[in-house]
């Protein structure tokens, strides 16, 4: 009845900073609760918040030795590094512009880095933050979170399984209603400002999120797009809707629609694939459920843990099939993940197979398609050939 | 509990003819469905079959007076005029190509049509046909049957009544799977023959399905769209996906997915329509069911002539909620609003203003769509501008 | 993609006659589109009405010459018999104290019955009509129109071709909620009057459909049953809501739940049965899809005419996967039944094997369950042995 | 966007030791998890297994202190008490017969409790560990941990608000399949044993969870029942399937059907709700969403942290709308209100009024529940009053 995955009785932790997520920031929070869920890691320092009172009275609400939480990424880079019980990995939970600075700093450290998404805020700043992680040891971990969720991992391991043989078409949407009308918050603030986020509105905010789980579940990589973005909402900055017509290596094409002003979603992130031997579709907002659709035999409902499944959502899973895991138990594989490779990587030894997180590559990828989406819509909507980004 | 309908209790039948539609044709048996369900019609003539031995052999199997077994819609059309019983309307059930010549035929004696879709092959004779019906006094009626469910006419009121506000985003897909693989049928041979749809794949057989419903509910026209269309089946010469951006009127934005190639799905037509107040979400497989969602709101689900439906739906329900009407009630209706219709003709008075139907201007719309789609995709997704096509 | 059903292309039409069922009574109009459906019957006689002057303005409406337009059902009966042309079978739309008279009536004179459940008011009367359909060379068939869906024929046949082993356990239900408040209306004041329903009121108006549903499915019958009805409702003289337990032949056990007073249930007929294999769940509100669920495997979803469906569910249905079909639909399979029984009869054949009906027995098992439950009731629940009511 | 729970920052943490859950006993971990989710806990101690070997394993895995990893309860109790830095609270997570000998000892030391369900094996341990909770001052938390789901909380508040109006008709389940076949299993051994589990089966161990929550959302008390209990797999010396008929206070009735042989099943538990002005339904396999039914009007899904959600599921919601919380959360919700209730008391102040959680007479409740169950499947399932059982 019970997965896979080993829940507890673990080695020594792992010694966590974080850059960003003073108390009441969401993100904060939840890359906190992922990083405790298994008991991997401890948080011990933190450059919690831009202002330093408030950093200290984080870093006192979570229960950080005061000498470790600093008023400066900069600071706690170096003096984290100078420890002998110094952060083996720091996660970074700031808006998007302020990304590429502290994670290039830590990579300079040896430091492991585990960054929110979109990668950073210009294209620009993705280049030269994957030029430093190339040259880094360290590992570089970008929390795309929704490639946690086990049935995602399922579907990915059946296409590569060849079940739905080659693909033909993809459809992917993320749809959320929260900007509908004007909002004025903190959330709100930083993903509406063109400065704060690179540009893009929806397309960065969501929209990467699910072009990744696209290229993630289907093994495909987008070689050009022509997009159409808008701004619904009077006086907004960004896009808050976007539509996309995709073209895959291999032949497979797709669409991506993604949207801050669709009422009655809330978390809508959708993706069906189908190849020439059978379909498949998984939501979001019921996370335990995939269904895979045979061509030519009637349709199955795949559950977490449930009959059927394999080892790829199996060592990702908790709880017996039935009782639901959510956003928390997802994020908390990405981290469950980077665990694991960082022991690895402390041990001498190759990261297991089986371990699977988004890299700087994927968040590059994510990068040129805010760009790429950007351009084509503000030329007509023209075809974007992807430029391969690797250095 | 029971709906606004009358179900029975009516006057004199209306006559009617069939084009089309031998023994054994899915569609035409459709139709003669549609229009008993509501006894407001009676089958007499028929032109069934272009094989004169498979015309006889319908025509008694459908109990037709031999008389009245026509072996072409020419003859059938100048011999029923000329009868003082003859028939008051034909139903043309043939493939696209020969959807122009019997239309224009009947038209030309002033017998009410009633067509399937798309209109016709070619937008050419599709100009030709709307000059023909705004000739005549007879009424056109093109079935496209998914605007004949109460809830697609709930949602059409919801709007017109300005529920959602102004509207920003429309999402509509219908997706198929039976011509995943190459297959050998009356019914796929023709819908996969350039020659006899006019040049539309999957575009044109359900594409403009999910197109007319999109305008339908909405009330919205298109005006530009971007299509990118795909065969995937080897040896195939029509599409069997398409992608489309689209332009309305208004300002709003919206993407169509059609597809023959998608396993899994068997006739997976949905519609999402968003705008400043809300939404509305709903599945032609679930058709007794509506999501509306009101912005900051609970979601609601409306059900046919269950609570808070009103007169628009509830004038085409003739159950009790909970008890689940289908596709041939959805197309039933079409049925009963055009019997409306030519009784008000009849007795000189306007059709009521609550009878709604698709009309020879939807069909020339869907001709269009189909057209400007194989431009767009032909000419690298370039967007392009609908032409007005009302003479 | 098209059902086996052949939808049209009939022989001479059965002439049908109908017992109460005046214009707008909603299960006479609900009779008359199911016997229409299929084409295979023609109205032509009625006593529509126990009020002369509505009965002539109901037949009017309808169209009956007015000689066939009688004032009771006795006269009916005889008038028909009498005739060369006259009717082949009957229809009794009449409350349940209606039915055993005229049903008796024309099956003395060897017409078939189509009889509305439940089969009458009182056991005393449903063991009489029994004792006359024994005698009578004529066909009784009951309208339990939830047999006649597709997806319950599939259930069954797949049950009794054992694919889920030996059965344990049934649970089946049918919730309403228009009588959770007093309701004055013609449809609520026969169903909540005792004089005219028998004495049950939820259990016999649905908790027979469900009692019915669970044996027809799974072959097993109920042989006894531990009942507690409740009569929320102030002022109500007949139960809205009952509770029941039973023991079916061969081990099995069940659980049955009716009720009028369940706010949000429109008509939520749900069966699940399992047993040692595998397991199965069919809800009339969406009565194309069926879930098969083999012990130890992943849960399939079959649909109606869709991939991996057999012949007991093909043979009914119209449309192509994925078009839905409705409760007309489903009630007008009992009539396509009902046809080619009489047919078979007519023509001095067996009735194919195939063809399937609730008949007298199914009716008076519901009589002996009604019963049954509310002599459980009154007595404190104690459990109740079913007595055979074969004669 | 985010919910009302203040996710971090917490004051000193509750020191908690563990009976029972040695490495890979799946509750303990759930149980570690559920007490680390929101960082209120440390584990400090325990007595996880009757192996010592095993038990100087597990703490080792645990990284507990060697002087802290206990052979027996009585030991621990002792010890830990004797401590100034003892442990504050212990989780007991060992099997339905070895629960009354820890808690007693534990409360007899002023240690808080938290134990898993049921509460004991038999109704004389029950008695005696209640009067045991009753002279201690410590508290007592029983981990009916469905109870804690946000959306639990809010049907709850609801009904406490007077929405649903009085109750009538209660409808609850707990369906699971993983013992449709003989199963050799750790966790299968002990739950088929009437020696460990007191004699239930299904009964107690999922049963009792249904009977929990119906009791616990909708208030009432349950005063009589009827059962039929059934043990389907040859060999099976435990109820694997039950079926009973209960009867509440202020005259409302319900049903509950509890399996473990019930294929396709994974924990689908169920409730249902109806009162004289609306309903409400909730299904612990999608627990973010919760129907509401107005009766006369439309149907409305309430989702955790979504529009028109109350303070009730805020204050126990971490993530936005539309991002699954799941059977952790919901779990890690009891740990909450548990160290609320605890730092309170520490505090020498009363326990707010807003946390709530199961206590000893909840567990005494269910005990009663299972014995009256027993009793009356073995008299023929004649209705059995329930005792007041507090003492």
């Amino acid at each position: 009845m019970v997965g896979g995955k080993s829940l507890s009785g673990h080695e020594e932790k792992i010694r966590l900073g974080m850059v960003g997520g003073g108390v009441d920031a969401f993100i904060g929070d939840v890359h906190r609760i992922a990083s405790r869920l298994d008991d991997h890691y401890v948080l011990v320092a933190g450059a919690l918040s831009s202002t330093p009172e408030r950093a200290q009275q984080s870093g006192a609400a979570l229960g950080l030795d005061p000498d470790r939480v600093y008023d400066s990424y900069e600071h706690m880079a170096k003096a984290e590094a100078a420890r002998p019980d110094g952060i083996e990995a720091v996660a970074i939970v700031t808006p998007n512009h302020m990304h590429e600075g502290p994670a290039s700093a830590f990579l300079r450290q040896g430091i492991h880095v585990i960054c929110d998404k979109p990668l950073t805020a210009t294209i620009e700043e993705a280049r030269a933050l994957a030029a430093e992680a190339e040259r880094s040891g360290a590992l570089f971990v970008l929390t795309h979170n929704y490639t946690g969720y086990p049935m995602v991992r399922e579907a990915r391991a059946m296409i590569a399984d060849g079940l739905l043989g080659p693909l033909r078409v993809v459809q992917v949407s993320y749809a959320q209603d929260w900007l509908t009308e004007e909002v004025e918050s903190k959330q709100a603030a930083w993903r509406t400002n063109p400065a704060m986020t690179g540009g893009g509105g929806a397309i960065g905010d969501i929209g990467t999120h699910a072009f990744n789980l696209s290229q993630f579940v289907t093994g495909l990589e987008v070689q050009g797009l022509s997009a159409d973005l808008q701004s619904f909402v009077p006086g907004r900055r960004v896009d808050d809707n976007a539509h996309v017509m995709m073209c895959y290596g291999g032949g497979a094409r797709g669409m991506l629609w993604c949207s801050h002003v669709a009422p009655g979603n809330e978390n809508g992130l959708k993706l069906q694939v189908y190849g020439v031997k059978g379909g498949l579709e998984w939501a979001q907002e019921e996370p335990n459920k995939l269904w895979y659709t045979p061509f030519g035999e009637p349709k199955r409902l795949l559950t977490r843990n449930g009959a059927g499944t394999g080892a790829a959502s199996l060592r990702l899973s908790r709880v017996p099939a039935g009782h639901p895991e959510g956003y928390l138990e997802g994020f908390a594989n990405i981290y469950f993940e980077a665990a694991t490779a960082i022991r690895a990587k402390k041990a001498g030894k190759p990261v297991p197979q089986d371990v699977v997180y988004p890299t700087i590559w994927d968040g590059l990828a994510g990068m040129a398609f805010i760009d790429a989406c950007v351009r084509s819509s503000s030329n007509n909507s023209a075809w974007v050939q992807f430029v391969d980004l690797t250095p």
